[in-house]
């Protein structure tokens, strides 16, 4: 490209667009979009023409008409985790048909959050703003958000516990932990565990926080002792090490359940590798997600799944639901898990 | 947030805010710019006063101004794919140290890659394009981007192609697959393979290609037969039922050569869970990547790495290169591949 179509470029409109190929300028507008309907004919010739003049639909413009800046900014403390990152996949590819970027904003792996992180992100303005870290609050989200109304991913501890929260306005994503949980411990049961140990999360996170109660909750009203916590932080390496430690100091267990899919890859892999037990004969071992690794045959892992074309459909119906109400109170979707059976309990 | 301060934000300017902290414009730019050097209360005064007033820097306005959107554009067919994920997880990190945003656009997975999906991505202004997809040729990429030179990630076939091509400016990132291929088949050759099948990559890919060709160069410079090809397209699934169609069909190999980690996972499970075979005393297996699940107890695979931290870096050299030097030549990075010895051949 020479400078000058450098220097042109950008003074031609969209109205010269409309003029040139004799439609209105909404067909050209939805030439651009390329989720909209229009005719293939009239579609090829807008672009052809825009190409011809080297017009683009400048999305800085019309972002300051508009108000809107068709993106969405999503909050993640490691795209490398396997739930995020097919998480982030899917999100992707559904915000894109609706004419939305997916802007990623990657804080540290400590779940610590800055200011300067957020004060970033709000110069891109994002349209909505989807936090999968647990340690921003609303209300510290809210003071860098002009527009966008943030979603959070909730997980009620009683089925009870669905109230709004007060402070900010923030939409939220429910997450039912009961109903899978519960199928996990009594499959477990019946097969005979008693001594059952939870690998952890990260210890400060929500989700952590949430899945540990949730267990308890449930061992306790099927008659079993409370769960022996074994300290880990959902990753491979972490649970490789709490389970040894488990073994090695704790006197064992006789059925694990692992805060994610990914932390029982590490039990799995420390219980046969390194301290030469059985799984499921010797002990039993169920994880949390069901991403796509799960049924791998070396790890073959019964879990607790929560569904990931589920999640998408609900992040995006709550973001596109908040665009067109913007003053709506509270939005919320809810969301059930349930235990999907394979090889590491029986 | 009052309908009041929604319509007033905007308004409020850099200068304002640098006149009611007594700093320079530039201070006040720096300050929300998380990874520039600024005094910790001078920061902390400028971002006090800005919301108090309100006031967000905008990007949209700036990039009519200065012609630069700050975002980076990163096509990827499957962000899904571990070697995908990583990769951004940590190019995220490292663009957002230089002020950068990723924004991803996401192919379909069969590597098609239309012009609606490029015309809405040219409608973002992305001041920089990395195409992790093979199928777009920089001729058409070229036509919708208006500033951004596009980078590439290249395979050279020899050591010599190292001419840059013809045709629209682009920048490549080029892996040299020489030296991992040859110190894989060296060491396949010293416990004894002779018999070596290649489980592919998707057929059309360059990536699967270069991969190919260097192995059977490599192989026939160092007096073996050339590869059996099983057909298959980097996922575990696929070069799970390759590896049995190659042993229940084609009279199996002695060692597997596969184009990526994740495949070689597929190939190492059907081995083991399904053929009856030992890994490495029945077949040794080699793949290629070095993701980090690679040293999961479960599979420990002996594999060429292709350094994360290494693409990483050049590839943000190549895009602050390219910002600061727009009409410059091609440019170039270049980077090795190397054999990391785990427990999958021996």
């Amino acid at each position: 490209m020479n400078e000058d179509t450098r220097l042109t470029q950008g003074r031609v409109t969209a109205a010269m667009i409309a003029d040139r190929a004799n439609v209105s300028r909404v067909a050209v507008s939805r030439a651009f979009n390329p989720h909209t309907s229009l005719k293939a004919e009239k579609r090829e010739l807008i672009l052809r023409i825009a190409q011809e003049l080297n017009y683009t639909p400048d999305r800085a413009a019309r972002a300051l008409v508009s108000g809107r800046s068709h993106l969405v900014g999503v909050i993640v403390p490691d795209v490398c985790s396997h739930w995020e990152s097919q998480e982030i996949d899917a999100l992707t590819t559904a915000l894109q048909n609706e004419g939305f970027a997916t802007l990623l904003f990657k804080t540290r792996t400590d779940f610590s959050m800055d200011e300067k992180l957020l004060a970033y992100m709000r110069g891109f303005n994002p349209d909505s703003v989807v936090a999968f870290v647990e340690n921003v609050k609303p209300a510290t989200l809210a003071r860098f958000l002009d527009r966008a109304v943030p979603i959070y991913v909730h997980y009620p501890s009683s089925d009870e516990d669905d109230q709004p929260e007060t402070g900010p306005l923030h939409d939220r994503m429910n997450v039912l932990q009961r109903a899978g949980v519960e199928q996990a411990v009594a499959l477990l049961q019946g097969y005979g565990a008693r001594r059952i140990a939870y690998v952890s999360g990260v210890n400060k996170s929500r989700a952590n926080t949430a899945r540990e109660q949730m267990l308890r909750l449930v061992m306790a009203e099927r008659g079993l002792p409370p769960p022996i916590i074994a300290p880990s932080d959902f990753s491979y390496d972490r649970a490789y090490g709490a389970t040894l430690d488990l073994f090695r100091l704790e006197g064992g267990a006789d059925a694990i359940f692992a805060a994610n899919d990914v932390g029982a890859f590490g039990v799995l892999d420390a219980l046969r590798h390194e301290l030469g037990l059985r799984v499921p004969e010797d002990v039993k071992v169920v994880g949390f997600d069901d991403i796509a690794q799960s049924h791998w045959k070396s790890y073959n892992l019964t879990t607790v799944k929560f569904d990931l074309k589920d999640r998408v459909s609900a992040l995006v119906r709550l973001i596109l639901r908040r665009l067109n109400n913007p003053d709506a109170p509270a939005l919320q979707e809810t969301l059930q898990t349930r235990l999907v059976v394979r090889g590491t309990v029986g």
